[in-house]
């Protein structure tokens, strides 16, 4: 056995003290608890990869607009579930001047992070029509939205879009459509853990499908902003983030803060409701709801018995920054090309070892260099691979977690791995494909 | 017809530009749209008694503990999804100290408002096994936690306890429980509408047959301290919260910061669950949940997927505050004493202008002053004196709303309710009278 940076005995024994049978299948939990105990034992850190956290600092304005909020008292008072008028009409500014969509602020909300927007969405999508309890999920994708249609009991089918990009994605569409039993698609875009994008031509198909096939969308936007090849800093100005509700009557988007402001510690996102879908009314939704319209449904129905609104002080945080971003006053993305760069680094330090890129195109440009990255390693599956680069003091997940047909990788997130890591992980990855010789 | 200080054509037409068919059967929201309305239609106030909205200022040593929070950066990253460690150590603290029972660290949970603490509990205890998908309410009660079993899909099954309290309740539980199909008790102590107080001895009923019948009971102590006939303020010494965790091994308790510590707006709330239950093992939430354990089905099951964790820095707020009560500090009980003396003097006007108290005996005692209180007017449902009231500028909601069998009978609220009010009502109640001569 050869000398690792954390030895391989210490990686098994933290394993089973963890009741982690096989890394390459454990959630990115059951990684970060063995990460930060491996750290512990060894005294030294990983290079991690496993998490998606963003490792930027919250943006001034908004920990200003909450602070306020809570000297002037709104702590003591119940928020609108339906959020701040105030910060309703920001959302709707906000999806005009960056996406050039129009969405009265009455359908725009904000919830308890994007997930409690997308279980809300689930929730209604998935139970508006009783003969199409399914959801499609365009893959590879984010594992928790898997977990929410198991939770609410709807259906589960699903792609590797990734083959049926650009012109083959309308066929392929429509044989999953065809059955008529599919009431939701989801994606995320650009795509987690893939990282490719899709663009106005391929959204415009499951745009004009979702509205022939009667089938909301819903838009998973974690990224906003993120594709780093189209600037969309300037509000009112070309190019915009990409979009489905261009091409449709029948879409949710969920606009997350996490990454695109650094805000994920006080868990607020928007979700944003074409009009016409909002108030349109289901029979089927008055086997769960006193309401048959289905933003109502979605906002006194799930909301209010979920959670009753998001933080009250928070709501005026978001607001804060809204107004700095959509007045031009604060450019929101120069801040996240420090992931680009990393990105950028990283992957050069892959390549130069023996990986390779698994999802490496995005239609027929190279990947671009964003908040993930997909590798694999010559003659090793995705799952050993997670477990192989465990004593080198590199964590990562399996792609086989995500719904991806691509099992012989991982995904590696950049976010945590901050300039001062890089030479570690050059050398570890170095000593790897020394250890690890290809053919 | 007689003048009002609300013309009656006002309010009859306030009520069909709302859609509102009867305002006797109407929801909270709904009554609060109208009397919004009717207050900006008329220029004058409402006595508004229909919102359990907390009308006091939040404690300063958790906005200072927010604010803190906020300034040292913890809205970037995610919160943990179980909370932060040191709050659930302080939130295990505070149930030890204010109710006598050990509760471990882990098993104490913040959550995004009590209302999701009680979601993610209907959804463990409702589906931990697949023949008892029931729930019974002890009524009357809380309307949404009856949204809650509808949004999830459990039966519902209930009975007013003001009608079994004291010797009557064993063998009326017994009744509902031989059925085998209820999985989850539910009540709220002190009662909402009611105010009527389960005591030590009911406690102890309903704790050994949840035991006996293996049932989960859920405990809503929205109004937490606030039956101030025990003064429960210092810490680690009797009289204690009543809870029914002293009785049984089959308990959650729902906490709410929104009364008891007037902290409605930043939506956090503490579920404290029985470390026994908590760590059991159901095989039927398999279905639905990755884990079959109880506790981590409702953390990392419910609640990663409705809200992935409470706001960041409100953790930091509501655990500076914890830490101030434990310690003796901040006495939370003392200014929550302006609504029992705004109770004691509302009911003074009610019952001098003809009105009686509906429930009005807490087994031998008269009930206490409280957050609510209940009362009719003879020859009048409730429902017709929610309607009659509105013109003389008096709103509350129908008891026909909360699950209770007394029908003639409306609840008030007194925390919007201010001294300075009081004349008002004094001056509307006498006219109503006037209007309305008892035989």
């Amino acid at each position: 056995m050869k000398d690792t940076p954390f030895s391989r005995s210490l990686v098994h024994r933290e394993l089973s003290a963890l009741h982690i049978q096989d890394p390459g299948t454990a959630s990115i939990r059951d990684i970060r608890r063995l990460t930060d105990s491996l750290e512990q034992r060894a005294g030294k850190p990983f290079v991690r990869m496993e998490m998606g956290i963003p490792g930027l600092s919250p943006p001034e304005v908004a920990l200003q607009g909450e602070i306020t909020a809570l000297t002037e008292g709104v702590a003591a008072s119940y928020p609108p579930i339906a959020g701040v008028p105030r910060l309703k009409t920001e959302i709707s500014r906000f999806v005009r001047l960056f996406m050039d969509i129009s969405v009265p602020a009455e359908c725009c909300v904000p919830t308890v992070g994007s997930i409690n927007g997308c279980y809300a969405a689930f929730m209604a999508a998935g139970r508006r029509d009783r003969d199409r309890a399914a959801v499609l999920f365009m893959d590879p994708g984010f594992p928790v939205h898997k977990q929410l249609a198991r939770l609410i009991g709807l259906d589960q089918t699903s792609f590797d879009m990734y083959g049926f990009r650009g012109a083959k994605l309308e066929d392929k569409l429509r044989s999953m459509l065809d059955s008529r039993r599919v009431g939701l698609i989801v994606y995320s875009n650009p795509n987690n853990p893939a990282w490719i994008c899709l663009n106005e031509q391929e959204l415009a198909v499951v745009g004009r499908l979702a509205d022939d096939y009667d089938v909301v969308v819903l838009e998973d936007l974690a990224y906003f902003g993120m594709d780093f090849r189209r600037d969309i800093s300037v509000p009112g100005e070309a190019p915009f983030q990409p979009t489905v509700a261009r091409y449709c009557d029948n879409y949710m988007l969920a606009i997350s803060t996490s990454k695109a402001f650094s805000y994920a510690g006080q868990r607020i996102a928007m979700l944003a409701i074409s009009a016409n879908l909002f108030h349109r009314s289901f029979p089927d939704l008055g086997r769960f709801y006193d309401r048959t319209e289905l933003g109502a449904a979605l906002v006194y129905g799930t909301m209010y018995a979920t959670t009753a609104g998001v933080t009250h002080s928070t709501q005026y945080g978001l607001l804060a920054l809204l107004q700095a971003v959509n007045s031009g006053k604060l450019d929101f993305i120069s801040p996240l090309h420090a992931y680009r760069d990393r990105a950028k680094r990283m992957k050069e330090l892959f390549l130069a070892n023996g990986f390779h890129l698994v999802y490496d195109r995005d239609l027929t440009e190279p990947i671009a260099d964003g908040f993930y990255f997909t590798i694999a390693y010559p003659g090793m599956s995705g799952t050993e691979l997670v477990s192989e680069l465990l004593p080198y003091g590199i964590s990562a997940i399996s792609l086989a977690t995500t719904g991806s047909e691509r099992t012989e990788g991982l995904r590696a997130c950049v976010s945590l791995v901050h300039p001062e890591h890089m030479e570690l992980l050059a050398q570890r990855l170095a000593l790897f494909h020394a250890h690890h010789p290809l053919p």
